[in-house]
């Protein structure tokens, strides 16, 4: 399926990404090397203007915060956060502070808030018991988060991250679902720590074996199009399927979570009407099992796109985790 | 890794396929092509002696019946049956009176019965609307299950199923765990009707394009490992991850559902006991992941089974689904 | 909260109802007491005019079947059935032929269908065993279907039903959603054959114990608001609460689920659109809360009318359950 | 039924309460009157030994964290712990940190943590924006925790919560199941902060109406009965009809939530073995629907006690709750 024009999820009109980078080498056991970063899913206030959504858990070992509302009320109202395993609560306060800011309401006069943040364990590289991660840095993430070409690789959240034995991190891809005149983006970003290496099926591959635990994957998938909280999990599920492309048998001790959401349209936080009015994809419309295409490709992709860009990354230990470009 | 000895889901000791094939040219219109797959979970009454069981559903454009109770009581009473989607009502009513003819306390004393029945659209090649399957169908394939080698292909309930675009049906293929000195074998059995031809990434394979509806695939994983109702469905999660492998975007229109059991232990319907004592593998045990492992390969393998085996048919309207071996 | 016209589910307007009651005395052991209810979305085609729908399981020691489809697109298609435990598969077939005869396309050019039905265990009353409802008796009940006040008590499927010790079966209830000068419909049926004499919370009421197996429920919502299969299950769910208020433990074999479904917009079977134009409530708004409230208050009621209005049965082996009147 | 020594979740043996009260006026506009309170499952170190654990969403608009991992693995980890929708970040931090003191090996040498934290939304009465809650709370609130009798009403997390109008917070109560000799014990501790003061059904009640937006409740289950993850699912449903049965109709804004966990048995997080040796309570046992009963009975007690014991309290822009029984 053709591509968007910078094969990212910001190839969803409006999509911004930020990352933080924490990365010092404190003495000889103990090296910061993780971050955060953050998606946002228009321009706009996201609080005000809540964008469709849903999940699917494939594998629930991991630590996902804000499911639940998202489950039930079918949106997602925040920025979604992305980082360590450890810093899910100091990312989760300071995304909290960011929207207060932002909203006076918020807490005040009626509303509360949910926010959602995806985390893996990037404990083999990062010294995640210092808790390096402050509320702050998910401020600043926030305020990184830029359109068009988005940094992959050893950044932001995916700094210390592993994957299938090589550096792994953030990676990103984007296809273009198309039905006679009518376009619609599928993006799709991912923090990849994930699977081993023997299990990639890639010629000349299987050098080598990180003894590591168990990791996770966190996928993010945006589109444009115009489909319910519903149909999102139906995306959601391809991007699963998208990942099983890559090889994973997709491990016990594995967090391998999805998250989509559209901004084809938006549902208000306040109205004076009673009802909305909204346009909705047919399930059973050419266009759905398009979709469900784009998502599994860009799924797939977004993978690898995080394994090419990540460099050899020295950690915790002097723990080294090599590029997969050098083993080629 | 290490397949069983028939390479099929009796590699499980104790389970066992039975088949009924309808095959009748009607008219110029009509032809029955269709049947009924029975699989048993054990030698033993399965009323008596239930399997510990989960599902999934990876796409629920399906019409699958009994999954709600196995979902709460997590267990399997009655063998799974398999047929064409319009025949779901009679061959639940012949697996029933087939389990009332067995256990007269059924309906009478005390006890009610829930039985799995899975479904496939065959009426490209069937003349469905015709409900040729009558319950003595469902008797008949319970009747016949045997232990040993599987039939394949175009038999039983696979007989007038399409997959990627050729003739699918029944597949099967096994895998072994193993650990030290431990070994649990994973067997799996398809009904596989799903998937477009382009779809399917194989060496001059994209010749031809049936012009036929999303389809379904029903997965059965059994295995005799001392898994929980909870890792039946950690194992069912995988199997739609070697679903994926096989190609397949998982279209609108599918209704892939995945049925997994055990009978390395069975719980009894009367006890005199409160409790049952039972052993079950740790989660954070190395073979868990093998049990994921070979639940994936042994479902990609078991659909292509399904394929290599299945012969060239003919169908209503004189419609031809070739063999995918005529295509190579 | 205000009631509707016939305080049942039909001032929901163009539901409809319609009951087939089998009652004959066989012999001194066996007595067919049983019968078929179908609730019909509205007076068109229901396969063109789909009804949004969702459902929940309060306890799922049941046997309904359709819900798997119901979940994954939101849309119920044909008559909504009820039923003993073991015509379920009777009952299928019936509503498929009939379905099948009203579209002659399904099954031949493109389409599937799925069917929902719901069913109760009436064998302390009713010779289960003998399988008395047939697939003409799905049909019939079809076309019984009426608007208007509704037959309530020991009819239907209701005919062998035990409810709290006393005779239960077929109640219905409704309430008036209201918010300025919008109003919409909630209404509830329900088939009940749950609970023990001594949870009901009446006065003078505990006066003997029927030594029967647990029991089940199927609560049918129909509202005409304008709200999403989301929306749908959060009504579902609510009904479970109604249910808890009349004081059932919901037992270990309870089969106690929750089918809720709008008629106030339908999804078309085929369009030439890409996608559908659709209003919907906002969960925000004080009239979700008003749904909540009348489905909660309809559901209890429901119940309750189902104990008013069932007289005194005679049953196989010369069993009697009386009417709760009786015991007043 | 049957009620334990204290009435309390305290008496299912080993288990402990810990609260932390923050309650302090700042100026006339702000008053910081919130808390945290824990929930030990047992004496003994959570994380080597894992208590078995479930959750059930009734109504999911809530914030709770940690329930993806114990519905995939069926365990609780960590202390459970209950403070402010706006503090979870500062407890799930705090209690990482506590965690991460009491076990080296954790995000060093293997493993990652999941933390349970529940939360209800207190901002009528607290200053929620002023985060007023750190880590260091968490901790203080676990190192308070003890057995015996549990300090209820405005108190630790419950200090700033309404209930029904009136001032809501900490209640708790216990039930025992008894099958011949054998008891079993459920106890509940709930958080309540939901309902509208003309909802609940009490003699001269109905005087006044808060102008609050909609609350929640955590409600935990615990128990010493030999049941498994999918059975405490089955308990968790029960507690939200002990919920319904106080007479919310669980409003579109509150999250009402249930984790019910045992401590009859423990998995424990290291082994040199690959199995475990379970012993579980049957399904069908009698002393399956004596839980379900003692469930709802002790959640449906539990929120009359936290209305029992708290006092009216003075919260932010001197505002007053008054306490329930100021009304009587």
């Amino acid at each position: 399926m053709e591509k968007g024009t910078y094969n990212a999820i910001t190839d969803v009109a409006n999509v911004q990404i930020g990352h933080v980078t924490l990365y010092e080498k404190l003495n000889a056991e103990d090296t910061i090397c993780t971050g955060v970063t953050a998606i946002l899913p228009h321009h706009q206030n996201i609080f005000e203007n809540k964008v469709p959504a849903a999940s699917f858990v494939l594998n629930g070992f991991g630590k996902t915060v804000g499911l639940i509302q998202v489950e039930e009320l079918g949106v997602i109202e925040s920025p979604i956060m992305l980082t360590n395993t450890f810093s899910v609560g100091a990312v989760l306060e300071g995304t909290l502070s960011y929207m207060l800011a932002e909203n006076p309401c918020i807490g005040d006069s009626t509303s509360s808030l949910n926010i959602v943040v995806g985390e893996c364990n990037d404990s083999y590289l990062n010294s995640m018991r210092l808790l390096a991660v402050r509320p702050e840095h998910a401020w600043s993430a926030i305020k990184n988060a830029k359109s068009g070409a988005v940094e992959q690789g050893a950044i932001g959240a995916g700094k210390g991250m592993i994957c299938y034995g090589v550096k792994g991190g953030i990676g990103t891809s984007s296809r273009i679902a198309t039905h006679e005149n009518t376009k619609y983006t599928v993006g799709v970003l991912t923090l990849t720590n994930f699977g081993r290496r023997h299990e990639l099926k890639i010629k000349n591959w299987e050098k080598d074996t990180l003894n590591k635990p168990d990791g996770s994957i966190i996928i993010v998938v945006a589109t444009d199009a115009p489909v319910s909280d519903r149909q999102l999990k139906r995306l959601a599920k391809r991007a699963a399927i998208g990942l099983g492309r890559t090889a994973t048998h997709v491990h016990n001790g594995s967090g391998d979570i999805i998250i989509a959401f559209t901004n084809g349209y938006t549902i208000s936080h306040e109205s004076n009407e009673m009802t909305e009015d909204i346009t909705l994809l047919r399930d059973s419309h050419p266009m759905m099992n398009q979709l469900f295409e784009a998502t599994i490709e860009a799924t797939e992709e977004a993978i690898y796109q995080s394994l090419y860009h990540a460099e050899t990354t020295v950690g915790r230990k002097g723990r080294i985790v090599e590029a997969f470009r050098r083993l080629e």
